[in-house]
């Protein structure tokens, strides 16, 4: 994770790099970058409107100097009991969570922590557009899989199942998501196409 | 602001005195921790997935101690650009701003962000629910008010107009939250009455 999150300087070069090309395209942003990148871009279009949450941060000690801002002097990183990215679209509520995996044949579902699976199912159950974007950064090939898809095989691993999702089953029931010049990680193209 | 965000343990001591003398009922708890509570409420009963945006923190120094927790040593609180609360309630997009006034007569529009008024532009342009909650606390009311009305004397103050929304007004235009044992805040029966 970077801090403060954001579009940093480099991602002009790296848009070049894009540009002339295309397999290295994402080499040095982050699938998280690129998410809000294409989010900033949404909202200058008045596409939609979705934000990453900031982490939960639990604060311990603020230092307040006199004639400038409040310091925090002690804090803990929280455990989301969330998605990382929320927000509206087309009168839709999307919910959705962005992984990546160095592995090249499975996604693991490890990193996903129990309420944010819970929470997803939830977001599911009442009507909103859910899922999770995954990238697989060696191959450099992102994909759009449907919250359903990623909760069938957690529950599946809950019930002693395995511990991953093959890859081969996220290319079979997921979506690419293409590299676009403007809206790096275009997946409200996926949103149109499966619920409009 | 109180961190971390959540139930105190006073809160089950509040909620006896609640019970015993209704006028005394939010006494001792800030209508952010109602709504937590509420929400909380509305979590446990399936009924709406409604959370708070953690407060965005620039995070400039994190220390690594062996064997525990890393540790942020200098960080800054940063402006939200987005509302307090979001989520998702019978298929729909709910966002929302909680505000207290010791006003009795005004609620001043001062303390809202300029980014804030837009992004509840663009939630009701694209089909979400969006609303203030406000609660004049020494006359211990709590209103539910349609972001369209703060909207409307926001954009009336930028033309030169009042820098408040008269108290009379939101009462004719919002509409009174009850104070309740479980759900303090109870502001989803409004939302039920205006859009289901």
């Amino acid at each position: 994770m970077r801090y403060p999150s954001g579009i940093r300087r480099q991602s002009i070069k790296q848009r070049s790099v894009a540009k002339t090309n295309i397999s290295y395209g994402n080499r040095g942003m982050s699938l998280e970058e690129d998410i809000e990148q294409t989010n900033q871009y949404y909202l200058d279009m008045n596409q939609a409107i979705i934000h990453k949450k900031p982490t939960p941060i639990q604060i311990v000690k603020v230092h307040y100097p006199k004639r400038s801002a409040a310091v925090i002097t002690e804090g803990y990183f929280q455990a989301k009991s969330t998605t990382d990215f929320n927000g509206l679209y087309r009168s839709k509520h999307i919910d959705f969570e962005a992984k990546e995996t160095k592995n090249k044949t499975t996604f693991p579902l490890a990193n996903i922590h129990e309420h944010q699976f819970k929470h997803m199912q939830s977001i599911v159950a009442h009507g909103g557009i859910c899922f999770f974007i995954i990238r697989f950064t060696v191959l450099d090939e992102t994909y759009y899989v449907p919250a359903e898809i990623v909760l069938l095989y957690w529950n599946e691993m809950k019930d002693g199942g395995r511990k991953s999702i093959p890859y081969k089953v996220i290319v079979d029931k997921g979506y690419v998501i293409p590299f676009k010049y403007q809206a790096r990680v275009d997946y409200l193209k996926i949103v149109d196409q499966l619920y409009f």
